[in-house]
């Protein structure tokens, strides 16, 4: 218990869950670490899916094509920022608006973004530490967990109160890459640019052209992610809620962009070639910068914010599985507040999925880069339309035009989705699709499993059983299963004479000597109940004592089932338990998983012999 | 249950534990598997450890010494025969003349030993298949594993009927390679001896050659493994058994005398140099019997022994366990039939065991042998010892030369063991050592709670409860956990009533909201009992729980401890678990693992709401 408390904290109050507010300027680091951090990689995801024939024609046009569609995005969100003030996200106006299917098709979209988030960021912040240090580069998998495993604790702990100190690399991140494009803008590239004669161009037909141009917008829309962010947290928002998060959402895309056409800028001017084992910003920040302090402050600073990005899905994920949880499509423990008032379940289970993910892919960012981006373009279609439909229905003033935008956002996501799916198909995007379906048959399932048991719970819907012990007219029938003559036994046998005058005392016969010598003492006790000996042929102990159960229970049915009363062994230490057959628990199991009616119920009393503890 | 009864066989009745008795021919078979499948390997075993310069001059003579003790260890195990008609083996000898410790000694030793036949004897197997067919040699694991699966499929069916079959390959094998040795007599070495040059020899120290020597020595002792099973077994035999299994043991030392020397002398004299792709007696049978189908047939047959010696563990190790089991050595249900009346779960321990070792050696023959062997001399030593006790003891005719003998093969044995512990130590031995101390410990620990357990549970210590339930003078204290009010919970508050007017409802106050809605619903329900609200303000809800059941427990202490009623709740469908809180179950754990006297019993009630099953 002491080490726990040392490493996750003192448990904390319910009282104490005082919902913190935040400035702009903290919300906007503490939202836009994500949407940041994908200047590190999304540059380099395209140059890497161009090739470098084609990169030196077309790097620009699709980092301007991501422009405009970051424009059309931040548009819409802006009317859902208004909208729902409530907060809720993509999730919430997707099933508002659309209904169950559409809702849950983006939370299980949404699920499987946050935990591509964390293996992204975790990786690419991975490689930023190994391109500054070289050493590293055959420990990126150690790295990553080692480092998931700090965040996921620091997490467990609730970060609330640190909001305040992450908010300084996040700004120092967005200074020193302001810095370096600037700089970079004044810096003579080393090497001339590349020249492609014709021959190289025509060596490529225009599918295959047209495919790897689809291909590198499509890697490059990672840099959109994140977006989503603020939408999802207008409540953290100082009042008035919405007029500030909508000032941040602007903040962060102005930012965004500046970074994210700079840095591919840069690269292009500079002819970066992408390699595996340096990334494209810290080539550039090398070629800028030189190998001194600056450069390792850059290298150092990427990896953080890519950390914090970590830290952003580390907030989403578990609140979106309170909220399905809550609605009860996902087991209701990951509604349950931690002792350190964080949904615990939500965040191990985000972990664990993460870490699955990076072992899998051997924190390879470019490998995992092709089943990213997928995920969020749902969510920005589906929330988007749903913005367009509760628009339309509430025909505020000017609301043709706010629709027209949600509308022509949400046509831009839907196209960039389906280039996402044709060009990424084989290069993962089918996982994503096939997993988002497994989601949403799951959400489903449990749904129904949950509605079930309401419904046969509800009180209204009659068959209370009404049990009265050994009075004159009434004793019910109680059965003891023996084992040995022991302590336990003997207790069990006594509450069991407690409760009725019908007491049958019942053993298995396996091993005829054991069973001879158990009949001795039976008679030398002389107790006052019948001792029915079970033939067990197979020496099966449960068959035949169902068997001898159910009999039991049709003889008076109107007195109801017969109740078991068990003796149940305890050791005094946990590792005992392997040595004893817990046939208590046997019993049980077989009982209450056996085929059953649920008219009438079976009361099952355990008389428990507890050891005395060794310590 | 119908696929298990495929491939295990239909359940056997405990009648048909008819002992199925061998004749001097099935047995040999049977028992023999072992000890002559080492004909495969300690030859080669040997030779690897002497290097190729010593071999030219040692390998003879090391033979021939293992031959001595092979003559010494039989007379002993000779008088063991007569002397324990009922078998029992090397344990049971040890255990009775020597006492626990020394017992439980050479039990461990017999346990690691067993495992170590099997992983010993199917990486031979496998190797002498790849030696025929060498595009297998990179799947000795796989091979491995897929045979030690059948093996252990073929156990837990239960193989008495199969003992007959069994026979006709290790008779094919005695053939076989009588044969070889035979026609290997009248065959010209292709390559000249190998002239060692005083050089060479020169170039090792005195102490060197002494080391390798001893080594190689203690390698070739592998070959004497198995020479224990007969006495283990004597039960098995056709009256006279004694008799019978006396003539089948010396049958056994004749033949494998003649076998191991056989081989030793052809690759001696075929200046045989042993090479990780092919074993020496695959190499001696191409060069005796040239590439073809007798060389084939030596190669199945050789791979069959083996597997038959796998065979020979899986009826050892079990039946070991058992009796451990019966004397508490080892957890009981070691001791339990399994539907196919063989030891199940020894038979299961033993295959997981194996399966590791392969694993972790990758099959490899030669890194398994070093740490074989020891095990074998440890109970060969303790029995030997045992059974000169036991003669001196018993002073029957002729005892002090029977006792004699024995001592001699004890000590003959000692030596041994010390240099297998000398020259293997850094090898591997140290682990097989440090194994046989914590096996020691684990028997000692659980004998101790066991005794324990039987002590505090026996009838003559006193502690027994009255239980008297609902009577006019007596009125046992009922708490009753409830988190909503729906049927489960109503039957529970129900049965509660029916125990006792003492009976108290509780709810654990985790959401301000919730618990007012429970209120409202309690009031309007109008229960004739109280509701007591335990606020949770770190959301635990066991420790509240507990803190208020311990104070009830302690308000009219004559009462006993308060009866606790919980309704739990049993889904359709086993997976359904997942999405409920198991409070029941927690609070259950909570209670009986907590701190507690023995001296009171509480009796927890148990009223599981089973829903419809789905199917």
């Amino acid at each position: 218990m002491k080490i726990s408390n040392f490493i996750f904290g003192d448990p904390l109050k319910t009282e104490s869950l005082a919902s913190e507010r935040l400035t702009k300027i903290k919300a906007l680091a503490v939202f836009a670490s994500d949407v940041l951090s994908s200047v590190s990689y999304a540059t380099e995801a395209i140059l890497i899916s161009l090739g470098i024939v084609l990169s030196v024609t077309y790097t620009i046009p699709i980092a301007l094509t991501i422009l405009v569609l970051l424009f059309l995005i931040i548009c819409s969100y802006w009317q859902t920022l208004k909208a729902y003030p409530k907060g809720g996200g993509a999730f919430a106006v997707a099933k508002n608006n659309l209904g169950e299917f559409f809702g849950l098709i983006t939370a299980a979209a949404l699920f499987i973004d946050y935990t591509l988030t964390v293996a992204v960021s975790l990786s690419a912040g991975a490689s930023a530490i190994a391109s500054a240090f070289p050493n590293l580069s055959n420990h990126i998998v150690a790295i990553c967990l080692i480092i998931l495993m700090f965040i996921s604790i620091m997490n467990l702990r609730g970060t609330k109160e640190s909001a305040g100190i992450l908010a300084i690399p996040a700004y120092c991140f967005i200074g020193i890459i302001f810095l370096l494009i600037v700089f970079g803008l004044f810096t003579e590239p080393g090497i001339p640019k590349f020249v492609i004669s014709e021959e190289q161009q025509m060596m490529m037909s225009q599918a295959t052209i047209t495919f790897l141009v689809l291909k590198a917008f499509s890697s490059g829309c990672s840099a959109l992610t994140g977006i989503e962010a603020i939408a999802s947290g207008v409540t953290a928002f100082n009042p008035p809620q919405y007029k500030n998060a909508r000032i941040t959402l602007i903040a962060m895309g102005i930012i965004l962009a500046f970074l994210f056409f700079g840095i591919t800028y840069l690269a292009d001017k500079f002819h970066i070639v992408p390699n595996y084992s340096e990334t494209v910003l810290s080539q550039i920040a090398k070629i800028v910068f030189g190998n001194n302090l600056l450069y390792y402050i850059t290298q150092f600073l990427t990896a953080c914010i890519l950390f914090l990005a970590v830290n952003t899905s580390f907030a989403g994920f578990p609140r979106l599985a309170s909220v399905l949880a809550k609605e009860k499509y996902i087991p209701s423990r990951f509604a349950n507040l931690g002792d350190r008032l964080a949904y615990s379940n939500g965040i191990i289970a985000l972990s664990i999925a993460a870490c699955f993910l990076i072992i899998i892919f051997h924190g390879q960012t470019q490998l995992l880069l092709p089943l990213y981006a997928l995920g969020v373009f749902i969510s920005f279609t589906t929330s988007q339309i749903g913005m367009v439909k509760f628009l339309c229905r509430k025909k505020d003033k000017y609301w043709y035009l706010k629709a027209f935008l949600s509308g022509l956002g949400a046509t831009a996501s839907f196209i960039t989705l389906l280039i996402i799916i044709e060009s990424k198909f084989s290069d993962g995007a089918w996982m994503i699709l096939i997993l988002i379906c497994i989601l949403f048959f799951m959400f489903k399932k449990i749904h129904k499993g949950y509605t079930k048991t309401d419904n046969e719970l509800d009180l209204k819907s009659g068959g209370l059983n009404k049990f009265l012990i050994k009075s004159k007219n009434y004793q019910p029938k109680v059965v003891v299963p023996v084992s040995r003559l022991h302590k336990g036994t003997l207790n069990a046998l006594n509450f069991a004479k407690s409760l009725s005058y019908d007491v049958t005392a019942v053993i298995i016969n396996i091993n005829n000597k054991e069973t001879e010598r158990l009949k001795l003492v039976w008679r030398a006790m002389n107790f006052s109940m019948p001792l029915v000996i079970l033939n067990s042929p197979y020496r099966s102990i449960v068959n035949p004592f169902l068997e001898f159960l159910f009999e039991q229970d049709n003889r008076n049915p109107e007195k109801g089932k017969a109740i078991v009363v068990m003796s149940s062994f305890v050791p005094g230490e946990f590792w005992q338990n392997i040595l004893h057959n817990q046939t208590a628990a046997i019993f049980k199991t077989a009982l209450l998983y056996r085929k059953h009616d649920s008219e009438q119920t079976r009361v099952i009393v355990e008389i428990p012999y507890q050891m005395k503890l060794d310590k």
